[in-house]
């Protein structure tokens, strides 16, 4: 099917806005700008006052976790976790995973999230199931607690997740490994995630360096700051996905450089959890892919990568005094080309010929896009994810006009309440 | 005429949040809780699943600034306010002051904003217009600069603006004199503005220690720091609002105190411009009266409140590394309550009996409120201002339904882009 977007705004790779239109052949960008005389469209889209970016691409969450969003706020961590998030954890059942996932995928949508990376479970094939309907693009992995009873069970799991789903639904789920951390999971557990990786050929995904307490607690134990200790197990071999990464020396970056690591950048789970502030401009400046994520719900407390976009412009020029860091446009492309990739997605993430139709449409009808001199900066510092009113994956649609396609997001919400209700009864 | 709101989740002013109705009798909140049954409403609202709070407060912006909105981003201070802003700003006219604040007026009643505090000039009396016309409640001030060629005019006009301003409007707009800053008002001028302010009774706007270098530069040249300076002039004898107060000492500390100047915190502008983090906990725990505002929207870049409340309750977390700095409440109440104590307005700023009816309604149908076990908590880190649907003040719907009833919003989008276009011809 052919799709044509007409005299729409579009953020092009090289940064500059123009107004052009987007020719869509099934999943495929055809053409940004003139579009071929004999190009026919099924279906048109008046772009007209509509900003056109490609899909934000959250790449460190924890979906379900939807269902704890505000559930317990504005604790230490160790209390939050052990006292409130780990016991209703402890509860979630398959539908749990399914409703929790669901209402993050609307979320998501809504949001202008087309890709999203996610850590989690048990039942990880119910969020597959999520991707597959919703039509969303996923990168996901099984969390491994190494210290769990479990343990050896989780990683089966995480195989299981790797050769029944990864390259499914028309490729838009990919499968990684997900070791949870270095203070979850012992060195020989690491070890054989490491190779268990390595023999399906997967990509690992990891939180490091989270806390400075975690820095301090490897250093103790293992006579190692965390990069070089995960390192010294083989882990980084296969490619990285290493989520948070606040608490880098000179030797960690050399680390994350030499096994190409791709760093998660959270500012809102960063922020509210007072983990500290990731070095984010230097990173960028020594050639490092940093992304950016939401983390769970729970820790942020919603899913919305546009704030986590203005979050980056905003929180590295007040933590460096240098109103020149992390412009609008380099905390854009973190949110779209770096998101994607750092999950090894070489086709998404720019409006360009050749490249997979994940697009979003902001509607510039509307006071925080008025006046409009530059679309790119008021999407930085001034616009919402409320003004995304058409949102596709693959040339499919998923909003149209404000209103969800693939989901009945009545149903999701009663049914996320309702797990809600039952988890904390 | 009696006013019903039936069935609202309302945050009460103890910091809870019950299901009540809320009973208006003409501006001015009649009961929270149950009903006389005797209370015939003329009208009456639907709150169920609604969040009711109060009113936020702006305490400190410029609102016909709008119209710069992303005119100009990722600069320096200097070269920002030499080469862009202050050469538009030098061509606005009457008629661009007024669209500009219409511009501000719409943006702030959809993103729940019922009061502002403004600094800006000329023709400040069109500011007066759109607060007369568009229903909000303005703290009005005119932008004094000692330094200007017409500096003595400026009083003047503030002058005028207090007497033939302040108290109209059915009391929705009240008066300020507005020197802007110590570096841009010599102390003779700043004795001049405080003797005509206690002459009138009238309180004072001014920007304070905004910047490191503002301090250093003060330090200088007066041999003081910026707050005893300023308090050597008189300016502080009447009451005074004191904008961004970033860089402080104990003794900053002592005479903001001394005087119970009123500080407002404007988080988005100072890590935009990189200015710095104020010590908002610190101040908190001092008994300093700490207000929340957007700034101007070209350095921000939009006036919703519900952004600066998200920010606040992130940035002083990971600044003190306390994930227990600025809560939930805490900073709800800074958008609130604490700003209409700022702003010497004792009848707004809660839900309760006697107050002025300056009241908000979230819609809590949507994602980001989903579940709901905490309606503050998801207020203040998960929601948006766009699931704000219905604004009040004075008992005067603003907002019914998501639609502006005061104002003509398209008008008012085609009037600011035509201003904008000329401004940059």
């Amino acid at each position: 099917m052919n799709t044509l977007i007409q005299n729409v705004t579009a953020l092009l790779p090289d940064g500059t806005t123009d107004v052009v239109n987007i020719a869509i052949t099934n999943d495929e960008i055809f053409s940004v700008g003139d579009v071929p005389d004999d190009f026919i469209a099924q279906k048109v889209i008046d772009g007209t006052k509509h900003f056109a970016v490609p899909g934000f691409v959250n790449a460190h969450t924890h979906a379900s976790m939807t269902l704890l969003r505000s559930y317990a706020d504005d604790m230490k961590l160790m209390d939050w976790l052990q006292q409130m998030i780990w016991p209703i954890e402890a509860k979630l059942c398959s539908d749990d995973i399914y409703w929790g996932a669901m209402l993050a995928a609307a979320e998501m949508i809504r949001s202008g999230t087309t890709t999203f990376a996610d850590m989690y479970g048990p039942d990880m094939e119910r969020v597959a199931e999520v991707v597959e309907i919703s039509g969303l693009r996923g990168v996901l992995s099984r969390g491994l607690i190494g210290l769990a009873p479990d343990a050896e069970k989780k990683i089966d799991e995480n195989v299981y997740l790797y050769e029944n789903f990864h390259g499914t639904a028309d490729g838009r789920i990919t499968v990684m490994f997900g070791p949870h951390a270095l203070y979850t999971c012992p060195p020989d557990y690491l070890k054989k995630v490491a190779e268990k990786a390595q023999a399906l050929g997967a990509e690992v995904h990891i939180h490091m360096s989270e806390t400075i307490g975690e820095v301090e607690d490897c250093m103790k134990k293992y006579g190692k700051r965390p990069f070089a200790h995960v390192a010294s197990t083989g882990l980084f071999e296969n490619g990285t996905l290493a989520a948070h990464c606040v608490h880098l020396d000179d030797e960690d970056i050399d680390i994350i450089k030499k096994y190409h690591i791709r760093v998660v950048h959270n500012p809102g789970s960063n922020m509210k959890l007072a983990s500290g502030t990731a070095p984010v401009p230097r990173l960028l400046a020594e050639g490092v892919c940093v992304a950016l994520g939401t983390d769970g719900a729970s820790s942020n407390n919603n899913l919305d990568m546009l704030d986590e976009i203005q979050l980056t412009a905003l929180l590295h020029k007040v933590n460096t005094l240098d109103p020149l860091a992390v412009p609008a446009l380099t905390a854009i492309k973190m949110g779209t080309e770096y998101g994607a990739q750092a999950l090894s997605l070489p086709h998404i993430g720019k409006l360009q010929k050749g490249d997979k139709a994940d697009i979003v449409l902001f509607s510039m009808h509307g006071v925080e896009w008025t006046p409009c001199y530059h679309p790119a900066s008021l999407l930085a510092y001034a616009a919402k994810s409320s003004s995304i009113d058409t949102v596709m994956v693959n040339g499919s649609l998923l909003m149209e006009n404000g209103a969800l396609t693939t989901l009945d997001e009545e149903r999701i919400l009663y049914e996320a309440q309702r797990v809600a209700d039952r988890l904390t009864k």
